[in-house]
């Protein structure tokens, strides 16, 4: 063979600095301190069948430091997966690429998730290995085996995720995660001197990880620390000493190299220093060919594993959770039938563990959990016991108190298939994990958010844990559906949605407090459509109510109050204002019509009601922070309570 | 002396175990465990005065973990400070007692920071240390002299932000910050062991941290191990070992005793146990007596440091800066004189990084730093260099990939006072801090945050890295001021507002992207108002365009078209909504008049608009993520162009 591992490496390098010249943007320095590191694990470690990205057995490659995206756009182009050619690699950043400036899950196949906000790739493959040893546990190793690497630089063991995340694999023994650290010693500042002093081994140890180093430059001694990592039983760090932007002769250890092209005299300086004596994006047909028989490695492994799933009696099951289709005689329609004959007064927290009862009786892919509050988030049920080291075919995660850490490993379970994690926390840390949320709404995963205690009827804790501007904010989030639910049945029928919806996040948002059962009827799923009108006016409408979430019973309440005045007043549910959006214009026209003076009733910021209740209606709501109270007193003290609302609808009405 | 130590600390639990119950809510379990140690630490080492709770040399202690607020409420209230009183104590969670659910910084002279939400009391800790050295550095050992102390638990040190705040304080060598680890191995779920296996002190030292234990329940021990603590040289985790809930017979130790009052039962025995024979709410006398001794230790200290404070050279600048006075001579007039004779077309960044020059020239209380963007924040100026723990002097701080860390500092920087804190990262990373900048908000702390790169403006880095939905989502958090200048000069103003807002924080949202000055007077602050009119309409005016940063420029070229066809159209540039909001009716309908057409620019959610266009208004934005691409191509791809906006104003106009 002519072709060495270092030309290999320089296919990488050549690839992404041009690329990144072409584009006159990008981040050179990682793809060229990384690219021996990286041929060793495409061409020696990693199992994967390029012409088949989504065999479900494959390992999963996270490249956690996003911004070096040109290290698996080459890899996926050297390997032969059918994108990125090498005309989308030559658009590298540019509209309509799939090749954008960070990797993203849904333009490129072989990309498993979409990474560029910092540690966040790294704790999403702590949630990927959670799912293959869950799944492993069930299905056995015939079907499900397999590794989950992650390259992750400075900036990923710097953010505080990374302490979340290695606290959580560490503490499960996640022996199949191994952590590539480009440790380069540079950072966008300069040194890591600059702003660190930390003995990050010694850290990873401390959670029970396995650390062993390597000069990341040398395949042989790669090659040895990977085999000694696979052969630990704890998850692994592998230091892997490199120099950021190797090949560029005048910058290459430098933070020059991190985030700027290496501008066309240093590209050219690079070519001689390598040895590359090929023009832009062109790769030697025998570079290229070695390149893509590492690509077929894994073929013969994936056509024995089909083989496999085909035969055995679990297959079929596998599959089935793995392309995330729900079993086809999935209902919750008996207990919500149940409870229109025996209607409850719970807190939507509560209907919520009542619902995920049936749930997860019916679901086994289901794998629940909380940040530390499972007695407050109500999340687990009879049929998930917990998922420890000792036994990974539990179904409820004890997260601690690892909000950030529980959202993204939510969304590497929910990319790794097979499972649909489900999480809670209170919804005022909805901020503590909102860079993941944000993560789910992009790559369109189906994590499911558990949020309680979300306002003010929290009551005593104060304002630290009073939701005010959050329901609001993640409104405003797009592909995130956010749930508010009134009742008991509105609870069940939000967690239907949740369930079904295979393209993106569902964020429910729920109570403390107990509820009313406000519907009769649930034959049919009306939180589907958003909103609707929960009571119908019984005179000649001068009034809609929109509610959600606790504040429905409110409006109930002033409903009644001005219907004893003789004034007509709706009142509509408005559960999922995402869903409603998705209404045709003349059902929402219908439902919420400008004639009417339309008031807004909600425990959290008026901000953003102007959408339903246009510039001259009422919006009542909460525009400062809580305060610390039994809940009866805040809904006191900020007015939201019928006897304060009505007289001042009233005054509206009277002074158009 | 009859009165014991155990006497001082059950008085502690005492007042918890009461106060919880009365209220029938709250943590006494941390307060009960902790009450030894708080002893030791009120009595023999905290410097304070009970009697002068602002003295600007006192120590700081933060309770970090905050929902045992009752240790502080009691140890507040028996070492003499003016509030809490007992009738405060005994409305405990009720509306309208400074003794909140969580402590807040502005309910009492005394709690330094509101803490509630996990991590962050000890990661503001971090910066009041910061804050600390560096006035040491500058005003000597005379004038400033302290220490800060932490209590946290398990909960905090779980936390992601954890491990920033350890891995900063380790790097600057802050020796002067002891945390007191609350190690009851206890948290809401259960037992530790559910959740972690770390290793905490293992951690801690790889961080550059001195770790030592002791008998949490054992005075004698407790201070030997704050005697180590206080003569290393690194910052300090004293892990004190104890047990959750101390004194309650038959609960002491395990979770229940966490979040929830003890019950009538276990509280008479607790009384038993703890030989505690007194009414709730009753603290004999000796025992009061004893407690407001050690509340009046510092008061001689208190008193000749007020003597060097007076005879001291410096002693009236550090009073000016602690009380965060600006210079009366503080003024950006010339700068901005300079530029309408000089314009400039840059980024709003580069602006930012322009007016800091004069602004760090003329305030030396300014402390800036990035969370390792730093030539991309553009945040760093010739007066600002290098706070390092070899030059505490320094006004720069390299906050490493910590966005979470550096905000929790800012915050407690400027709840220590005698300087002002500003910190850069990239917009969308809001989301990586927004915990923090919300307790700015609560807090109401002159925190100022830096954040560039403010929409796809921001170009090829694509949607991980573009922000949508953060501007609107932040200007629904309360008391948050969210600046977006459009130009030079309303970025200089926009830093004028936000170093002059003394009550809480700002945000200034900024561009990567070069704009085009568009102001030719400075000599009033227009952004003061919050929107105000660039442009008015030539003809007769039938269109208001409203727009804020980088899409001024826009709605200036739209107007330029509207024009051309014949339609008036003002321009309102709004940097802030929040001050605008403030302004009165008169002009606010003045400005944006309803017989217009409104409509609103914005490269970001149209999410909220309707607030400003009422419904029938036109709204331009991005209501989806973005892309990666050249920013100009990216702003036609989204139609955020005069060319593809004008047409459809007009149509607009045409079917009225």
């Amino acid at each position: 063979m002519t072709v060495s591992p270092n030309d290999l490496a320089n296919a990488i390098r050549a690839l992404s600095m041009d690329a990144v010249q072409a584009a006159n943007s990008g981040h050179p320095g990682m793809p060229m301190g990384m690219a021996d590191v990286a041929t060793v694990l495409f061409t020696q470690y990693l199992k994967y069948d390029a012409a088949a990205p989504k065999w479900h057995d494959r390992d999963r490659f996270v490249l956690s430091a996003g911004h070096g995206s040109m290290l698996i756009y080459a890899a996926l182009n050297l390997t032969g997966y059918a994108r990125p050619t090498i005309e989308d690699i030559r658009n590298f950043r540019q509209l309509g690429s799939p090749c954008a400036g960070h990797p993203e899950n849904f333009e490129l196949a072989g990309v498993e998730t979409t990474t560029g906000p910092l540690g966040q790739g790294f704790a999403a493959a702590v949630g990927m290995a959670i799912a293959e040893r869950h799944l492993n546990a069930v299905f056995g190793d015939d079907l499900v085996d397999h590794k989950t690497w992650v390259i992750a630089g400075d900036g990923c063991l710097m953010e505080g995720i990374n302490h979340e995340a290695v606290g959580l694999a560490g503490h499960l023994g996640l022996g199949r995660l191994i952590v590539l650290w480009d440790d380069n010693k540079i950072t966008i500042d300069g040194s890591t001197d600059l702003s660190t002093s930390e003995d990050i081994p010694a850290r990873y140890r401390a959670s029970n990880w396995h650390v062993v180093a390597c000069d990341g430059h040398d395949p042989v001694d790669i090659a040895r620390a990977f085999d000694e990592a696979l052969t630990d039983p704890r998850p692994s760090l592998v230091q892997c000493r490199t120099i950021i932007g190797k090949g560029a002769p005048n910058k290459q250890g430098t933070s020059a190299t991190h985030g700027s092209p290496l501008g066309a005299d240093e590209v050219a300086a690079a070519r001689t220093t390598l040895g590359w004596n090929h023009a832009p994006f062109e790769i030697p047909a025998d570079i290229r060919a070695e390149w893509e028989k590492a690509g077929s490695r894994g073929a013969e492994a994936h056509a024995a594993w089909n083989k496999r799933v085909t035969t055995s009696d679990l297959g079929a099951e596998l599959v089935r959770r793995m392309d995330g289709e729900l079993p086809g005689d999935f209902s919750l329609a008996a207990y919500k039938t149940d409870l229109i004959a025996n209607p409850q007064k719970v807190a939507t927290r509560k209907a919520s563990e009542m619902v995920l009862g049936p749930i997860n009786e019916q679901l086994p892919e289901t794998i629940g959990g909380s940040a530390d509050l499972t007695g407050s988030n109500n999340t687990k049920t009879k049929a998930t016991g917990p998922l420890t080291r000792d036994d990974y075919s539990g179904r409820y995660v004890y997260y601690g108190i690892r909000e950030f850490g529980m959202a993204a490993a939510m969304n590497g379970m929910a990319l790794h298939g097979g499972v649909i994690p489900y999480g809670g926390t209170f919804l005022v840390f909805s901020d503590y994990c909102r860079p993941a949320i944000r993560l789910s709404a992009l790559q369109q995963t189906r994590a499911i958010y558990v949020m309680t205690h979300d306002s003010i009827g929290l009551g005593e804790d104060g304002p630290t844990h009073q939701p005010v501007e959050h329901i609001m904010s993640l409104r405003a989030m797009p592909n995130l559906d956010v749930l508010r639910p009134a009742d008991v049945i509105e609870t069940a029928e939000c967690w239907e949605l949740a369930l079904e919806r295979k393209d993106g996040p569902s964020l429910l948002a729920l109570t403390r407090q107990n509820l009313p059962q406000l519907r009769t009827d649930a034959s049919e799923n009306l939180s589907a459509k958003g909103a609707y009108r929960l009571r119908a006016a019984k005179g000649d409408r001068k009034v809609v109510l929109i509610a959600t979430g606790s504040e429905v019973e409110i409006a109930v309440g002033v409903a009644d109050m001005l219907e004893a005045e003789g004034v007509g007043a709706d009142v509509v549910s408005m559960p999922s204002w995402e869903r409603f959006a998705e209404q045709d214009a003349s059902y929402r026209a219908a439902l919420i019509p400008e004639d009417a003076l339309r008031v807004s009733i909600e425990a959290g910021t008026t901000f953003g009601w102007e959408r339903h209740t246009g510039s001259r209606g009422l919006r009542f709501g909460i525009d400062s922070f809580g305060a610390s109270a039994p809940a009866g007193d805040l809904y006191e003290h900020f007015g939201l309570t019928p006897a304060k609302i009505a007289p001042q609808v009233l005054a509206a009405l009277n002074s158009i």
